[in-house]
């Protein structure tokens, strides 16, 4: 972060808010990583003639997409195991393969991948929930990123902990490390309802309540977890969690794939956020999110990626293509998930589903200045009718030239720095040639 | 096309056929625009000492893609009107653009965009439906590359033609003018059965009886379609078509969003081909077709994008991926529509579909050297476990860097050539302010 000025200049800009707003030719004024303001181009010179400007004359300014959901080591596993039905797919391929390769250096490279991803496809903060929650931490810190360390706590035993009063003692510790520093915040993520018991959840109420802490939990991701849910505790997953005091304005549900009446009536009741993951649920055949009725009621809805294992990719803006696409079907209604509706979810619903909106989301006077450019110069993004259209139903993560973090630049001209792509290829191919061995 | 021989190299090459087949470090030797035969890269060396040889070390060499199904001028509506209700989107904003903007030059430069856009993203054949296919022939022969002129017929009056006999008329001249050019083919486009009375489809059929051409027509792709033609004719259209003797092997059948038991049953028994264009379908929020079940069956079915004021990109690679994750979906199965099934429909299926099997969608000898290289070499494909399943689930159409037409390269390194994309791009800046006028 410097004193200077930095002054963005583009021919679109898109804040989030206000909503449903395009800006034509205005620029945003930067100082100390916090965005001063938004004003017109030809102002913005007048006013700053000695700051650095830079212009984006066919591109879209607009805050840096918000991750919801990921477990961002897991790209060393990307492609390992595809199509395969969801019961062989984790016990056959993928938890074998993480019982044996992951620890400390698995997850710092591996989320050092996956943030070059992030970087390079327009994601500048992501939530990520994964094992050694301190090897992510310290790769976000290294790499300028922002990130929301959602440590894990399970019943099972595995390489990070061997049981959940260790998952939650060893996470807090984390915590304790690491929350000085401004772009890393944290959340508890209990692993889903049927890997920790009533016992370790309300361990885990206990602990958020006392650290000020959100909340983070895989829920009613596919049918047979709610088969099986009602066969052990005679309900569904979700009437389990309201009943032992989880759900609420700072509980985050991922997945969220199978909802009858009650389940969205309860959702909508305690205020609990959601998080879909379309090209995961869709890739494991698990179901689709109502996203267009939680949103209806009022429910925040922010957008994930899940892991490279599941996704194939980490790219917000495929996955905001297929939100939309899927909400189409699902709702039965081309109106459903508009343009408009979609870049809210990635950026402004995303930060608020993380509890971050107060400080990103949204290119607004005094939030961070997290943001990118979208190079709309291309055949296949033209004509620009519509800039939000274009975006949505015309990008990928292919599109994006620029992310800055804190105003830091991290991917200028669509090339990362400090991160060195090449050598995280290099490390990537080191890995799966282990791997696959 | 030259006398001489070119050898392409690559790391990983998928021939399509033999089936589900990788072979790593091998050469495709290409003479007069046709493969001569695929051996090591070795051999290849040696045995041509003195051809032109290129290699592509982190690449995929295969088939160049078939889009069985396009409207391609309508990329100058890209993003006109998104989010709309489908009878809104046609009569208020497709309709009347078209019929106020749509002539030969259009069309023209409409459908010369298009096939840059298919180039770039590794579609080396498209099947095109639409107005002044004069103006997409001389388009796809201008730019070198290969193309189905699906000449449209249908009952309504527009700038092209005013009656279903003069579309037949002007389809058939066309086709007489322009099928003496290899890279040209042709088939008759009824345009789907509201459109086109029992009358019209007869002399339909007896034309393409005559000339030896195939039929493709829109069918089953909204629900409205079925409930209208159960009000009108008594039957559901497939039965419909089916009594007029519409159906059978020679019969290309788009979108196929509505299909109960009897029509499935049907499509099987006359062995009629499928064409899925799953952007479409779920961005209009029409349906989606069941592509497992008809596979299951042993029905042909290709993949298109659709025009790009529906899609809105026309990216087989995307659309590949969309194909997959609602296949699974909707067959309630992570196994249906696997990377390898996925790839055979995007080329070998699709040239069936089109009735080009013959000579194009796969790598075989004395077949057309319709070919692309798919770079690998960016850590979002990485790690590369199974090639099949980066292509799938990590590509998109940005991924190609060279597209072969003929033996002809139309892409090279991610730069098009003879067409020149910054001339296209003016183009459609022009059209675009006109339009939006």
């Amino acid at each position: 972060m410097t004193d200077s000025i930095r002054v963005l200049h583009a021919k679109y800009l898109l804040p989030i808010i206000p909503l449903d707003t395009v800006l034509e030719n205005h620029c945003v004024i930067i100082k100390n990583g916090v965005i001063q303001e938004i004003i017109e181009s030809i102002e913005g010179r007048e006013k700053y003639p000695i700051a650095e400007h830079q212009s984006f004359r066919e591109s879209i300014l607009m805050p840096g997409l918000v991750n919801t959901h990921c477990h961002s080591a897991m790209t060393l596993l990307r492609g390992y195991a595809d199509d395969y039905l969801l019961s062989d797919w984790l016990h056959k391929h993928i938890w074998p393969a993480e019982a044996k390769w992951v620890d400390y250096d698995f997850v710092y490279q591996g989320t050092t991948i996956a943030i070059a991803e992030m970087l390079k496809s327009g994601t500048t903060c992501f939530s990520d929930m994964y094992f050694f929650p301190n090897a992510a931490a310290k790769a976000a810190l290294d790499a300028g990123m922002r990130a929301v360390l959602s440590f894990p706590v399970m019943d099972f035993s595995n390489q990070w902990a061997t049981n959940s009063e260790m998952h939650l003692e060893k996470g807090l510790m984390v915590y304790e490390d690491f929350k000085k520093h401004e772009q890393l915040n944290f959340s508890i993520g209990p692993h889903a309802p049927y890997s920790v018991s009533d016992q370790t959840i309300l361990s885990v109420i206990n602990a958020a309540e006392k650290n000020d802490l959100e909340i983070q939990i895989h829920l009613h991701e596919s049918k047979k977890e709610i088969i099986d849910s009602v066969g052990e505790y005679g309900v569904r997953p979700i009437k389990r969690l309201e009943d032992l005091g989880l759900l609420g304005p700072k509980l985050q549900t991922v997945h969220m794939t199978q909802i009858d009446e009650d389940d969205l009536a309860t959702i909508v009741r305690t205020d609990t956020k959601v998080i879909h993951c379309p090209s995961s649920n869709t890739k494991l055949a698990s179901g689709v999110c109502p996203v267009q009725d939680f949103a209806d009621q009022g429910v925040i809805v922010g957008l994930g990626t899940d892991g490279a294992a599941s996704n194939n990719m980490l790219d917000l803006f495929a996955e905001l293509r297929l939100a939309s696409l899927l909400a189409k079907i699902k709702s039965a209604d081309p109106r459903a998930l508009s343009a408009h509706q979609a870049l809210r979810m990635v950026t402004i619903e995303g930060a608020k589903t993380l509890g971050l909106e107060k400080s990103i989301g949204s290119l607004e006077k005094g939030k961070k200045a997290d943001l990118i450019a979208v190079d709309l110069n291309k055949i296949e993004n033209n004509p620009v009718y519509h800039p939000e259209s274009s975006l949505v139903y015309t990008s990928s993560g292919t599109a994006v030239t620029h992310s800055w973090v804190n105003g830091e630049p991290l991917l200028s001209d669509g090339k990362l720095g400090p991160l060195d792509e090449t050598e995280l290829l290099a490390i990537m191919r080191e890995w799966s040639a282990k791997i696959k061995a």
